[in-house]
């Protein structure tokens, strides 16, 4: 009987491997992805988004999401470190050498299905985790003219981000990432308390414009409150 | 009748083609040109004054005006994606690619007829949006010695930037830009409500120069305000 | 008398050089930590830790100690800038040139043979000094995930970094440091009043990533402060 | 008689051409003097002390003093647009193509003289002129670790760096400055009210030193302000 499992547990690996390799062929585009998330993780440690090896980036281009490892330096990232998942969030190419999967991996993946986004990308800048204390359920500002860079709003409105309660796994988050996604149809992020700000678009350059006027608002608005400017006038 | 406005929009066409070929020989500054406007761009958005696609900054050298597209990625531009227009803001030669002529190009255009400008650049700086939260229809600071950065301006003058309101789409600025630009003719720059700043100068030199004392100025200003010093003492 | 004492000493150095002949073989890896070393002073330097000649890091490597010398650019080392010592602090390999061991060699140290450390750094962040002037013994913060990065804590869990009390001289910190370690068991790091912060790792990527960590910590202490948000909520 | 006046002056040009030619004898330091000035306004720029075309450093090697020229970007000088002095400040070689001697010169000439400095260099750092904000004759802050990169000075010193007020040219700076320095045995530095500070060390290195420790407590000084930490305790 043991054997008998032996040899069904081998032959189930030799399927899935076999199933793997037929659903991945690897694009010529892949070497590409694998470079711009590597460079895109440069950029936003030189922001301050991804120091302390926190925050990230993935990318989804065609059927596969090109995604960074979990806990290692940003900035540090070659491509063949780099993990390659299929749009249902499987392993189709992994690094090895001890490199484990991004544990926001399960909160990307609702972006990319809940909201077909082209890239997701998580970043830990202290102007997000400052933002998260000015307000108790949703950061709120208007009037400003840099949120037309967040598709769906213009200059004159209110735009809203929801604020979600931190968990201690990051892993955790999934189920009330999820639940804000669904509750506030016309956000491109989530912020999480004291903790940082998921942000997404229908493609990397989205996805990255989208970060750069979020964090420039949420950068603002901790000035104004020092210089006792209201938010929302 | 259709045929004959055809035929006449076919010839208008064709002339107004002629028109452009004939008026722009490229000038072998022309690379030299648009490889400045990518530098400028890396360097405005390493300062954060292009962040979210946001900002940019046009040359003018000869009969033609260098300009990046709207709505891209002001640090990864290649020379090859720069608009050349001509001295009246016609286009005369286009990236294509889908890339738009940028939304400042008429208020551009303001400082290049009204002021002889040969550089004019717009930033999006945080500095540059607080500053304009600080005072109703006009920045003031005075006694400051990077105002004699500002042609015009000496370290004992007090220097005012006009701020005029911010609007749904940036060519509905045109006309109050224009309008303020008529009414301070000491000034380089003016201020878009919680937007940002237009600045030129006579040639790019002297823009990016204005740029960085405005800039500076705005900055200080915030600073002054946080750690309660008055502004125009 | 004299001579015999000359001929001693003499027979002493000889004996300790073919002492530390014997003991350092060059590893292969040598050449590769002290370009570590300089390229983490460069690292350091643009992050704001290391201006003015202040701050450093040392890595241990086997049974060997690499670490920038005393009060030089530390964003300007060379690899053949850089000591050798052993895991008792002994130089085995030293630039020459007039370049002197760190005043911090006998604190790293603590850290080597107290926590069995790989890595040990010294920052001169102004966040560092900063957040020491807003408590008395001890630098307390609480929900925050940046927390996560350092070792054996959790995002919900208090944090704590002891304060010493600065000294006229960096090698009379041994002391008050080494009981500050020795109090405080679960601590990464030791903050010194007015002065920056010892932090250290398993190896220098943890390293690294505890310092990025903590400055986070004292970057957000102080916005928190300045925007009238308790500390420990 | 016009004829005689002509001769006389063309003599006098071709005597003191010779003169400078004897006295300059181009060291082979003269190109790497001349590299180090351009890299240290790059950094400079970097740090935010060199904006809009502000600050500045000259280097003395030598009988030779090595100076940026006027008003031009500083992060963007070649080798080739420096000015050449000799001790007392006369001219040996200059650049042509319109650039112009920086109007620091004089300033420069007294740390030079009066300090036997090795290098004096010009911050327009924010940092700076806010510092002089805080205070009336002097910048005064005492118990700072970063005070001993300034030699003379001890952690527990209070360290003071005179305020001058400012003029409306900066060749006009020259005499109160002068007088700062005869005043004050003890500075390396004197700030200008609103406009920045000058730094002098015995060579490049020191003078890099000092500016990077003087803005560091500039910087402080202007934390604590912000934090209400009273900055002599």
């Amino acid at each position: 009987m043991d054997r008998i499992l032996i040899i069904y547990f081998k032959m189930k690996s030799i399927l899935s491997e076999e199933k793997v390799k037929k659903s991945h062929t690897p694009s010529p585009a892949s070497q590409k992805n694998r470079e711009l998330v590597c460079e895109l993780c440069r950029n936003f440690y030189a922001l301050g988004w991804a120091s302390g090896t926190g925050g990230g980036i993935s990318i989804k281009d065609g059927d596969f999401i090109y995604m960074a490892p979990s806990g290692v330096q940003k900035e540090r990232l070659s491509p063949e470190d780099i993990f390659v998942l299929d749009a249902d969030g499987n392993i189709v190419e992994e690094p090895g050498r001890g490199l484990k999967l991004s544990q926001c991996s399960p909160l990307f993946m609702h972006a990319y299905k809940m909201r077909n986004a082209g890239a997701v990308l998580h970043s830990h800048s202290v102007n997000a985790a400052t933002a998260t204390m000015l307000f108790d359920k949703q950061f709120r500002i208007k009037n400003m003219e840099m949120q037309k860079g967040v598709e769906g709003y213009g200059a004159f409105d209110t735009l809203e981000v929801p604020i979600i309660d931190n968990t201690a796994y990051e892993c955790e988050l999934a189920d009330s990432l999820g639940e804000a996604i669904q509750n506030n149809p016309k956000t491109h992020a989530i912020l999480v308390r004291r903790h940082g700000v998921y942000v997404w678009g229908k493609d990397w350059k989205q996805a990255k414009t989208h970060a750069e006027c979020y964090d420039y608002l949420f950068e603002a608005a901790g000035r104004m409150k020092q210089l006792g400017i209201a938010l929302e006038t």
